[in-house]
């Protein structure tokens, strides 16, 4: 199933998508988290999925079509973000740093969320090296601790699509830390919808993609990751107590604008794509006006 | 005002002290988080802090001895914890690491905020490098971006005490990203309370202190900051939105346990002190069995 938080009439909802039209699951008598977001369904496991697949069952579901909606980003407010840099090798060479022996973690904070739709913006004075990054996503379903590979797979909800948007001015300055110039607000768009883990046969063969203003930019498939979900989970997990709805970008591969020559920098008006098969696509424009 | 989360009777609430007694704020009316921490009262501003004088100053307040309730960590999930490095000279010399020329953030995760007085625990097969780091905690009481440095402080609820715990060997390894090492559970303690702004006369002039074991191993003065609390606010929110309950802990001084001779890393039985005058004292036990 394709999980998604909808806006109508000023309300935001969590919704499931069946084709074009998004079935309202607050009126269906889901739980709704206050935001209005997807954190009860994502935190209430496979009981609460059960009742997602009886309302889009049901003759009496309340339904919108998905282009007159607003779709947002499927959480708002995840406990955390815990992005997982130099995963493919390919994008290690390009930014010519080393390949790593361990996942490389660091945070994208909360304030970069923004809806799959959405404008991306900041302020030029600030950055004026702002980069694309498309990445599969993993949404955490379940509490969990010091888990193992073997097991890794039972604490993913779904799976989504983030642009990990990067200033690249900032990030390589700051020691170095690379927090700041991925956590500027709307750095992280992402969505459309979660795609429950049913839905997605083999997570580690799906094409990722970005279109800038119509041209491809970075093509690869997940195949392609140093550290494959489950060494990611294990890892991240070490010690650390992963919560439901957790976002894990699971890192970028070849293609990123700061690496090229001449470097490719998004600037107003451009239209950023990224997609990964199976799950769908994001667009954002550049609005820096 | 020390404004602090209690628990008595299994039940976490939001409380203010008096001398040694703690009043219940839930029981004067004031509004509760569905955590019971005191979220909703750094969200309140201004109005809520006068109701929580009145709840003080009422002959009906219900009250507890201090010594018989669980204090808790003052907010359980903040929307993020910006925390600066290398924020004292003394500091970066002994880390022989330069002195920045901005202030460097990063993250911990909120899954490592503990109590102030609760034990500290990690899994020794993944660190054998934990080291204290007593840092003075600035709370966000108002959502603002891009702040000047001269309206900072009133985007500034109130200062509490953090202990900085940091796996030595983590931070420095994973491409030297510093998140992972900062992040483990328990490895955010803090409290004992937030002390509101309006009781901190200067906040740049407050003694900060790490015992170890009865030993002081760390003194200096806020005065020392490198980058001193408007600046990190005006830096930190630079095209980055800060939200009430945000914590930023300010950069800990020279005498961490990793730059002496030999190395000092905390072990199962250390008893860790961090104070910061004006505000007090959070003591954490390490517990690895």
């Amino acid at each position: 199933m394709k999980l998604l938080t909808f806006m109508v009439d000023g309300v935001v909802r969590p919704g499931v998508l069946d084709g074009n039209g998004v079935v309202d699951l607050s009126a269906a008598g889901l739980p709704v988290d206050a935001t209005g977001d997807l954190m009860c369904i994502v935190r209430g496991g496979d009981s609460l999925l059960g009742l997602v697949r009886e309302a889009l069952g049901s003759n009496q579901r309340r339904e919108y079509a998905l282009d007159k909606v607003k779709v947002c980003a499927p959480l708002f407010h995840p406990s955390k973000i815990v992005a997982v840099g130099l995963n493919y090798i390919d994008h290690c060479k390009e930014a010519n740093l080393p390949v790593p022996s361990e996942p490389v973690l660091f945070t994208k904070w909360p304030n970069s969320i923004t809806g799959p739709y959405d404008d991306l913006h900041w302020p030029e004075s600030v950055t004026k090296e702002v980069d694309y990054e498309v990445e599969l996503g993993v949404v955490i379903g379940k509490r969990g601790r010091d888990i193992s590979e073997k097991e890794a797979l039972d604490y993913v909800f779904g799976y989504t699509v983030v642009n990990d948007v990067s200033a690249r001015d900032l990030q390589f300055a700051n020691a170095k830390q690379w927090d700041r110039g991925k956590s500027l607000d709307t750095f992280c768009p992402w969505g459309p919808w979660i795609v429950t883990q049913d839905d997605i046969k083999n997570p580690h063969d799906l094409t990722v993609r970005t279109l800038l203003n119509g041209k491809e930019m970075q093509i690869s498939n997940t195949k392609n990751l140093i550290f494959n979900i489950p060494q990611i989970i294990a890892y991240a997990s070490q010690g650390t107590t992963l919560m439901p709805g957790d976002l894990i970008p699971t890192g970028t591969p070849f293609g990123v604008g700061f690496s090229r020559t001449p470097p490719v920098f998004l600037k107003h008006g451009d239209v950023c794509e990224c997609e990964v098969e199976h799950i769908g696509k994001i667009v954002n424009k550049i609005n820096l006006k």
